[in-house]
């Protein structure tokens, strides 16, 4: 639901003034009708902020002005927040790159154990971005690992991964691929590759045999170090030409694409995916691959987990979905029980109740058919809620029960 | 469901005589339980022609009687079911040589603002088809354009898409391709490319590549004269290889491919996809893709509106599908409301009748499980039965309140 | 659900004593919440042994004595199960080479022909199998014939086909093929590609070639001969290398693959497809193709039915999604009615209780629905239960009447 105008797709100017921008979104409200955005927005509105009336072009300075004045007070300062929705964890994602400067900043604060961060290596890993050398030269730097030899680039993301567990408490990477593909290349294949790769050269299907190799590398890492691995593959990234162009890259014109997990995962999983000490979760935007390939896979590798629905689908009827498709093959225990990515803080809570109404829809339907006992369920709607979060991302929280 | 015995798949001679075809239907009329066919024909049975009796082997002769005397009063004349049935506007589609003769013949009649058609130019884009070049030579006759010239060629095409706006008082253009790629070549390729296919050697992906370029052609033409571009991807055409030797083309055996249109489509959006003068509705065979690419794609690209459940999926599972895969990601406002492509004038009440009572069960669902409110449920009900169809063909209508 | 730490994918030694077997599974049990084997076993217990405590840690040595005992008795001998569990006739799938000495030991027994044999030519027609060129030699041993000799080998096959009916009373093939590809050459490139078949050097695509080749070269025979051919696509067949590479083929490590049916059984339509004496039953664990391909094309061909939810999918929201799916293009009666392919001989009748069950839960909406009458209902249930099996697999049972 972007094609609200308040972001100009044709190249025209921005407006900025926010209560303006608010307006726009005040009188476009009724076309969220239907989608979570609204009953986020709703939730967050009335119980974030108390506001009884619905957002409109009526309503909208009126509510404007209570946001306003909330959001000066210390009760709406994030700390503040963190504690009023009784948030135990929240995780950051950060590249390999990164200083974690704001995580060493929050150390003494009491929350540093609250805000943890996850080792995301995309811009070392992807040699499809034009910063990828230069980047390459900026993690040499930082390890003095030689990243123009294979072995010395890996090493240097293996420093980073420490750095990262170290600094900022990390206990997971992210991967964020256009595909699931992995590869399981020879030592000299892949110091040629990552040299056509520095030289920027690389073709489209060299980027992706690195992107492949290098799920399989961290695979491997994850082996050593223990470091859950998070897979978020299958997204058009900046699918808009004109907005690329114009405002450059991650400006919200990701499509999904039709991807595979079956073949795509099965050289990382020949090599590491009977290995106990290794654990990955699947995310996807093609739930086409719900029960055919994901399910199943997560059913038969123990190394294996499915991540909540993702994105688009992070919604009510994209969790039914989920569950539907998925249970029957996968149960409940190969899933990793809820958690979302967004950006907007405020809405946090309304996203977590989205997810346990819907689980216990799913739940009480079973207890209505007699497949699952009340007390299967109950047990069910903590561990789905808490448990199974917990122990998918090794979190440092003790286990609720019923 | 033609596997009914009523057409001879092996070869042997067709029935003709009506009668006889009528009984072999009802005594196979059981088959249809459970499909959308059996729906409306109940329907068109109990509502058209008031007959309250199930079909069947046994009701046969009396059903027909009651039909065959009923067609021949002036009740059942087109005009007079137009009115019966409160068509405010239908459209016809013709292809792009087509001198429009039975929508000149309306004129006068009262009815023509009522019957437009849509320019459907298929014939003149796919170079696939047999009689491309000869096609191409008819449309040099009839605008006095050089067809053999890429420009020619457009100016051509944009001269029959002007007779078609005047004289059948268009507001639409249809292609129906096998997918839905989209191409952005330069002029100089575009003109080799139309030489290689007036000589009838164009290979399967140079037809496929013309018709991409044209696609993109098309919505061109769009963005400068207001049409709305309608796009039916996904059908293989002629599957039975013997019905087409015996009969030809377009005798019912097409059957859905898988598609997508994240990447096809990128060319021709990348181009024109910012544009708020293109106007274009995407239709599907191939569900997959509607959560993961059609939603996504609608809710990003203001140029994109949803078209309802199309063909098969024109059927109340289809259309619960739709709602349940689509509405979250893109709302109901990115979609175009309901119309069907039906050649059954008596369903045409039938099958609006399903499509209405589906949006409402969508909608109920949303006002119980407190999503929506009952007033936006009644105005949403309005706007997807009546005004969103009206906006997304720019139909010259009045918007209906609530 | 594998990953139960039964079976050791990390390569320890197998836990080969059953009580101890057991109790892991027991106290693993509450993984298998929302599964269908979960309702299973349930039923088996419940059902078939008479015991209504949960099984867990607690209850697994009490269960597991009640069932040891059980199944010492002779009212747990097969024969005495086929005749309490009223089983009318299960068959038996044996490779092309089998003497089927099981099926002639039972004559004279009374259950000979409630116990019958299904022809499974993998090991004959998949030349990627390593013991392709011995298993050809055998086939040549068997039968006369010379199977180097494209002729000589379909001759072989037919003979084979022969020898299961008349000894196995088989009434129908079965084909497991990694996708559902067929083909239609010139018997000069049949030739030619058995030669490279045989000489163990043949790619994958040859390999993929000659499979898709024999599919339709089974059709021509089950033309001639009126088998019934079964196709069951899609696996991904030892996914698992390790275990592979321990234990061999077919220990479980089967996943999905995304395929196709619309170009991929063209070939084979186009020769046969109009042939009143052929008759294809299509199975799939891509349940992408339900509404899109498989629908469709058994609703224009009447040579193919759909078989039911399969492997992963036989189960009770498989089951919704299959008719939810499939009943608006294809009907009732273009699908097989129920049947499975399960080797835990104790589930049989919980598996066709939980497909009755789905099955009259569908038609019990259609009939709420005013879709259809409650007569119809009735038939149909009865139909999908018995009589549409009976006569997709030309079974030598009466029909069984409401």
């Amino acid at each position: 639901m972007e094609n609200l105008g308040v972001r100009p797709h044709d190249g025209s100017a921005y407006e900025t003034d926010p209560r303006k921008v608010w307006r726009t979104f005040a009188s476009h409200y009724y076309l969220f009708a239907g989608t979570p955005s609204r009953t986020w927005y709703d939730h967050v509105l009335g119980e974030v902020f108390g506001i009884t009336k619905l957002l409109s072009a009526d309503t909208a300075d009126e509510i404007y002005d209570i946001i306003d004045a909330a959001l000066a007070t210390d009760e709406f300062k994030p700390r503040a927040l963190l504690d009023k929705f009784q948030i135990d964890l929240i995780a950051t994602t950060e590249g390999a790159l990164n200083d974690l400067r704001h995580h060493k900043a929050m150390v003494g604060s009491g929350y540093e154990h609250r805000v943890i961060t996850t080792f995301r290596p995309d811009d070392c890993c992807d040699a499809s971005k034009p910063e990828f050398a230069s980047n390459l030269e900026k993690l040499a730097e930082l390890t003095g690992c030689d990243t123009t030899n294979w072995q010395g680039y890996l090493e240097a993301l293996r420093q980073r991964r420490a750095y990262f567990r170290d600094v900022g408490r990390a206990t997971a990477t992210d991967h964020g691929h256009p595909s699931a593909q992995t590869a399981d290349l020879s030592e000299k294949e892949c110091q040629a590759l990552l040299k056509t790769c520095l030289s920027g050269k690389a073709s489209e299907a060299e980027a992706e045999l690195f992107r492949a190799q290098m799920l399989t590398e961290m695979a491997g890492m994850s082996v050593e170090d223990g470091m859950v691995m998070q897979i978020h593959p299958g997204s058009y990234r900046n699918h808009n030409t004109k907005l690329y162009e114009r405002f450059g890259p991650d400006k919200g014109a990701d499509i999904p694409l039709q991807i595979n997990y079956t073949e795509a995962l099965q050289p990382l999983l020949a090599k590491h995916g009977n290995n106990p000490d290794l654990n990955i979760i699947l995310f996807t935007l093609d739930e086409s691959n719900y029960a055919r390939e994901l399910a199943t896979l997560a059913g038969h590798y123990p190394c294996l987990t499915l991540g909540p629905p993702w994105w688009f689908h992070d919604a009510p009827q994209g969790m039914m979905r989920f569950r539907d498709q998925v249970t029957e093959t996968a149960g409940f225990y190969n899933t990793a029980g809820f958690n979302d990515d967004t950006r907007a803080f405020l809405s946090i809570p309304a996203r977590h109740d989205v997810a346990r109404r819907m689980d216990c829809v799913y739940l009480s339907r079973l207890v209505c058919e007699h497949k699952i006992s009340l007390d299967e369920a109950k047990q069910l709607s903590v561990d789905l809620t808490y448990n199974l979060a917990r122990k998918a991302y090794k979190l440092p929280l003790e286990a609720k029960v019923v």
